[in-house]
């Protein structure tokens, strides 16, 4: 009976393999179209709220707007779609039950510009997970559980402007991502806010220029109070930074157990914050930014004498560089003063005010020839110096022994004192002046009794055979010979 | 006991207030923070499938995109935010039961570029609806019950590049809403598929530029079926256009009340579609587009002998426009071929050919000096000359009543024969020359017996006295005299 069951089954199995192809060559439709649970809208795929516990198969080609949100989706397979969709550019994942995402997800969508994953179950974001989204835009990763973030998650994400990950677990994010010219050169929102930062490194995020800090989203962490944090936001207050003019009541640090908004840290003592000036003194060069809050905007200067400083003018101390700063050449005291940028952007314009103190004189006052190269060069040669006044007019120390040559004693003392001298902190004369201060202590070592030296160094590179034991020649090359030297123990021959 | 009541309700409102306004500036937040509904993101607020009949109250005012998708929101007012939403560049308001929307309902958010309005309840889009979205970019509309568009609803969303109107009960669409240059100068899709269109301005379609032409869909509509939409269709298909290749199994047509693919319209017999050459002869001037399917390519054209056209040559007669055009000046029977235009986009790249076919003689004849102008001219001139011809050289038609000058007869009928070779088909000298012809029928008339008329005219600018009559004069500008000149009866003197 069995096989005839078999051949029973193959045979329904064709028939309804046959039926299905046969509608299909009715229907005169192509094998991919719309997905029953989707309503389909030319390229937009809207499959929100189905209850799918996977993605549909066989999406169109065309496929533009792909909406899953509100479905029982829990896992995003390498093959979860058969076909390639280089025309998708919206991703909509969120509200599932997302808890894992293969690593080559994201490869049959490589023009994808928007990926919603917000409000799932995501965990860690593994190296290399988006590095396949060259084209990607924005990415919303808020309301998961995301501890970890892989400093290489985001490798090849180059177009990346908008990146989410509000309401997680992160205590540790590698902010180097953020720095202008990294990893994401285009990134202007970072949404960090609502999850387990502690530590910032504060140096780093206030050398970040404007365009960033305004879009990076820090409140709701419990930061580690400090004067320096409330000075870092003070002056973000100051500039009117949206991250922080947005959320300053939602901006907490916490102190023994306790969160305090950042902006009320009486109990620290902190000082206000007040803008400095910029500093320079007489002859400098400086180049001043115009740190707008907005990538991109056209930037006009003008002097505290009110006339607009331009591009390039020849015998002109101060000119606007190619990226919109101020750029000054051989400072005078007059040019003191506050200068003004007029940012002229899409969205807003910026004006921004910039002080410029100039001190009376120069910074290295008279002796600006003395320079690092001079004394270096003074330092070598003086090494040089000693050291041949050392290797032939060493004093021989063994003078209770009889064999003594008084005149090279004064010698001895001499370069000693002069050695103190030389500028030990010279790393480029490192290499040679070690040498010679080795063998200088090797010398000075107390001989054993009837033990003899003779100052004068043979030639072959030899270390003087000494004549009482006479036991050979050793190369000075010998590793045990230097290690002796270095013992405290005498030289046994 | 009624004013103590009352007295003690006030109280407890007053309390409660305290209470509040207390909670507030305890947690030292400011009064419009995250709705109890939503989960905030920073700049995003997500408050989908919450069951909401309202949109919730007090709005943070730096919120970017804010998702209302699956609530129960069935009515938009224009109070429906407190707060301007100046930042607001996404609303999506999709699965609900909208069926409101007031005209003053967007002026709060004018920085919207993506508004989702699809699956709703919406039947009709009033006139000036959008147009307070000056920066809107796509606009889904699909899945509601619209079905009518007002010509005026988009005005002003000048921005628009997307819009979705699929399956609604759409019967008539404004299409000159896409025409090049027109209201939406910016649409690169329109999404009408799965409506109830039946006549489509055909010939208006195809004039469209093939960058429209491509995202225009109209799949799933019960088009009237005939040749001309044959061979609309074809030459989309042709042309590989993505609205026709994405959905050609879905473009149907009504005949006899029976749905029939566009493209098996075998009972029909419709001719194949064959793409035609482009005709031109000797010295015509012609521009040829480079029709592309993306606007803002990069053109090259390359000649049948495959060399490049460039820019502008002096003394070529084949040059590139500065929108990408062929032009040809003064075409020779050498210039015909096949001309190649590459072009380059940031998508994709295409390539298109057109054929030239030139012939060997001018449109016009040897008579290409006989110009319009020069037609016109000589029609007037003839006009004016035979009017004083007329006025002074007009026959006796009353030569019954005896008073006859046969010396002006012989005028009269030289000036009909020259009548006769004026050009009758010159359309600008319609008015002048149809003065002429119907006088000279008049002129033609056989006149009574013993009628006759003086040739000369008086000063004065007056109607010659018939000597026989004396009725007394007759100004020229009468207009009974004229009337009676066109009339088929004989003037009565």
């Amino acid at each position: 009976m069995q096989p005839q069951r078999d051949l029973q089954g193959l045979w329904l199995l064709l028939l309804s393999l046959f039926l299905l192809l046969f509608e299909e060559a009715r229907a005169g439709r192509p094998l991919v179209s719309c997905p029953a649970a989707c309503l389909c809208a030319s390229n937009i795929l809207s499959c929100s709220k189905q209850q799918l516990p996977n993605v549909p198969h066989s999406l169109p080609s065309y496929t533009a707007l792909l909406d899953l949100s509100h479905n029982n989706l829990s896992r995003l397979r390498a093959e979860w779609t058969p076909t390639r969709l280089t025309h998708l550019h919206s991703l909509l994942l969120s509200h599932n039950q997302l808890n894992f995402i293969s690593s080559e997800a994201f490869s049959p969508v490589p023009n994808l510009r928007y990926l919603d994953l917000s409000s799932n179950q995501l965990r860690t974001l593994d190296e290399f997970l988006f590095s396949e989204l060259q084209a990607l835009e924005v990415l919303l990763l808020y309301n998961n559980h995301i501890m970890a973030v892989d400093r290489c998650a985001f490798d090849d994400v180059v177009q990346l402007q908008k990146l989410y990950l509000s309401q997680n677990q992160i205590s540790r994010f590698p902010l180097e991502l953020v720095k202008e010219g990294a990893k994401l050169p285009k990134l202007t929102l970072l949404d960090l806010s609502s999850n387990k930062l502690k530590n910032l490194p504060l140096p780093d995020l206030q050398k970040l220029p404007a365009w960033i800090k305004n879009g990076l989203y820090l409140h709701n962490n419990p930061l580690h109070c400090d004067c320096e944090l409330y000075q870092l936001f003070s002056h973000w207050q100051y500039r009117q930074l949206s991250s922080v003019m947005d959320f300053q009541e939602d901006l907490y640090c916490m102190s023994s157990k306790k969160l305090h908004n950042v902006f009320s840290l009486s109990f620290l003592n902190c000082s206000e914050y007040k803008e400095r000036a910029w500093e320079a003194h007489l002859g400098d060069t400086l180049t001043i930014k115009c740190d707008t809050k907005q990538q991109g905007m056209t930037k006009v200067w003008v002097t505290p004498s009110n006339e607009r400083v331009l591009d390039e003018v020849a015998n002109s101390t101060v000119t606007v560089s190619k990226d919109g700063s101020l750029h000054f050449r051989r400072v005078q005291v007059e040019d003191g003063g506050v200068y003004t940028c007029y940012a002229m952007g899409e969205a807003f314009n910026e004006t921004l005010s910039v002080e410029l103190k100039v001190y009376n004189f120069t910074l290295h006052g008279h002796h600006d020839t003395l320079n690092t190269a001079y004394t270096t060069l003074v330092g070598c040669i003086l090494s040089v110096v000693l050291v041949l006044i050392y290797l032939y007019l060493t004093p021989c120390r063994c003078w209770c022994r009889g064999v003594e040559k008084p005149s090279s004693h004064q010698g001895d003392s001499l370069s000693s004192s002069m050695l103190s001298t030389t500028p030990n902190h010279d790393p480029m004369a490192g290499g040679d002046k070690d040498d010679g201060f080795d063998r200088r202590v090797a010398f000075l070592e107390p001989a054993g009794p009837g033990q003899g030296q003779n100052g004068k160094l043979k030639p072959g590179n030899t270390l003087p055979v000494p004549e009482a034991t006479g036991k050979g020649q050793r190369r000075m090359s010998d590793p045990e010979s230097v290690s002796s030297v270095f013992s405290d123990t005498p030289i046994v021959v």
